[in-house]
């Protein structure tokens, strides 16, 4: 078959806050090949992905997405591989084509997957899908308090394990810090895995990083998460070196599995953590966690919109018995839980379990997107170049 | 003086073809500040960088790259590096806002050093520029023939160095690779220095690099460029490692400081290549530069674009006597001359000087773009948010 269509959906909540939650838009994506369609999910910056599919050709090496998708053979896994290498190779110099690819090469998995009648995950090569343990993903309240009453809502909802990010945390005092860390143990009791997230709030000061260290270990923090800039890799050794308990997760920014497998070599990282919104879909996701397993890193992924992400995310670590732990949005806006008509639910042990259905094994709700789309257009010297 | 309007223009030749050669369009940048502004460019694909400019904001670490910089203050050094650091935490998640915010940052200090009076390399710490030995940049032809008569073409121009790159090279045979390298090294001489850049052509094949390394030797190749996938950390340590005299160069990939750290640190590069219009302007650029001074490792731009983005590339590292060679688009497109009034011109030796003239000393020549400009509209919802 050849890969007819790329359609996008810009999708977005009516009012868009500058807080730190990932699920107030969303950019799907649709590609038809043959009888068959398949849907992924970019993440972030809907407008720029788009851009990155139609923009005009800046040289051999500065192709818009679209001149390595178009127009493609698509019957095998092996052709996902190949067209991943000729957008490496002709959008090597177009900084965003990665995060646009990435919705793209999750929607050919689906295809595919619907095409044999199999889920993602036995295309992967996994016999079975392991049931995850979802860690709740929720940002800290402006106050302890609030963030107290966040932990206790998650404890509620019925998951074992949450993680805690953004807000205030790390931006004020040390005490505040410290503050915040014991409301959130406080809320979630004495059992429950506590993680943390920093979103890069250090930067590369290491010394404010290691001045948290002990305050996460007193309340037993599983992982501190990226607590500098991604790129910060020998910031991110030697903080882990300083640890005694926590370890230290990142990996989310990775757009590339070369950046992935530098964070594991030389950033030492204890968890790794893989959007495959942005490191070019699944295929390059299960090749981190074939290397992380190989390497005794726990493999994580990282997820912040709508459950056909989830379950995109969760397809290529399905089968790895020993990584059990996944990222659950835990509050997301109403549009992330539009996109889909089924949705992932806790069972009685607070696991979700992946479908054994084909491709992703979501029912995308296309219908219910027209309250929440953004129509874009774009044109060049009045010619259009995209519209939708 | 607050940042007032940044202006973009995205200039074209008529037709772009798919060859190596990134002169064919351009994006310069306009900041314009109190009586004052600044010109910058930022390197490829114009219609992306302007959407990341612009877009919509999809949450607290991934808004438009604008909301960083109009209305911001601007009376000196130290808040270019304020602005980059609202840049990097604002649009932590939209890829391609460091392309766009490097066109701004160099433009920042054109605006600032015509403020003061001053040439940029002043206002970075340095007493003197020193004159620099340009390399013709040139890509491979497709016979060894065209590639030789480059290469005598280059030494007729006055050049002392000249790189090869792209084109066919890599992906041919060995044999084919072999005769390439005899073809310029028989067009430059025996005493010009000769560069390879091979484009990422190997990906992570580290045999395959590995193969070409007595033949490059054997013509006396400075430097072979990018052997690898620009993230591919290990291969470039590994390959390194596996030279006698040749040493492994990279680094124009990246787009961020840390980036560019880690493929000194980790890649064990022995030239760290950096392209401004990348990674993030000249205030990082600068730090690199003194990074690689201090570790033994040659500092070189990377610019394949006009003389305004030349004369950007040179400011970091102008006042270092020890890193000599720098890259010269030898061959571009008449769009790139066509962007300033002035040009580098090479000396009795071969060597061009930076000017002792205010900001980046060039004269952008403004009413030239017309015959160039590409008009992008941008509309959301019927809602324009670009045109220009």
């Amino acid at each position: 078959m050849k890969i007819e269509a790329v359609d996008f959906s810009y999708l977005s909540m009516p009012v868009v806050t500058d807080d730190g939650d990932g699920s107030q838009d969303a950019l799907v994506v649709k590609v038809s090949a043959g009888d068959f369609t398949g849907w992924g999910e970019c993440e972030a910056s809907p407008l720029v992905s788009i851009a990155a599919f139609v923009t005009p050709m800046s040289h051999g090496a500065c192709q818009p997405v679209k001149n390595s998708v178009l127009g493609q053979q698509i019957d095998d896994v092996s052709d996902i591989e190949r067209i991943a290498r000729l957008v490496a190779r002709n959008s090597m110099d177009l900084l965003q084509a990665q995060h646009t690819w990435s919705g793209i090469e999750i929607a050919l998995w689906d295809l595919l997957g619907k095409m044999r009648s199999e889920p993602v995950w036995r295309l992967l090569g996994y016999e079975q899908a392991y049931p995850k343990t979802p860690y709740a993903s929720v940002l800290f309240g402006d106050t302890p308090q609030q963030t107290l009453e966040r932990a206790q809502d998650a404890r509620q909802r019925g998951f074992t394990a949450a993680k805690f990010g953004w807000g205030p945390f790390g931006a004020l005092s040390l005490q505040d810090d410290l503050d915040q860390l014991k409301a959130v143990r406080e809320g979630l009791g004495p059992d429950a895995s506590l993680l943390v997230d920093a979103g890069q709030i250090w930067g590369t000061d290491l010394e404010a990083a290691k001045a948290r260290l002990s305050g996460l270990e007193a309340v037993g923090a599983m992982w501190l998460e990226e607590p500098f800039y991604a790129d910060a890799l020998s910031d991110y050794a030697d903080l882990q070196a300083c640890c005694e308990t926590v370890r230290i997760a990142g990996g989310e920014a990775a757009h590339s599995e070369g950046m992935a497998r530098n964070i594991i070599d030389f950033g030492k990282v204890g968890f790794i953590q893989i959007d495959c919104g942005r490191i070019g879909g699944i295929g390059p996701a299960k090749a981190i966690s074939d290397y992380a397993s190989d390497r005794g890193i726990t493999y994580v992924n990282h997820t912040f919109t709508s459950h056909l992400a989830l379950s995109a995310s969760l397809q290529p670590y399905a089968g790895k018995s020993g990584d059990l732990i996944c990222e659950f949005p835990a509050m997301p806006r109403q549009l992330a839980l539009d996109i889909t008509r089924n949705h992932f639910s806790l069972d009685l042990n607070g696991q979700i379990h992946l479908p054994d259905a084909p491709g992703l094994g979501m029912e995308v709700n296309e219908e219910g997107f027209t309250d929440y789309l953004i129509e874009i257009e774009i044109s060049a010297n009045g010619k259009n170049l995209y519209r939708g």
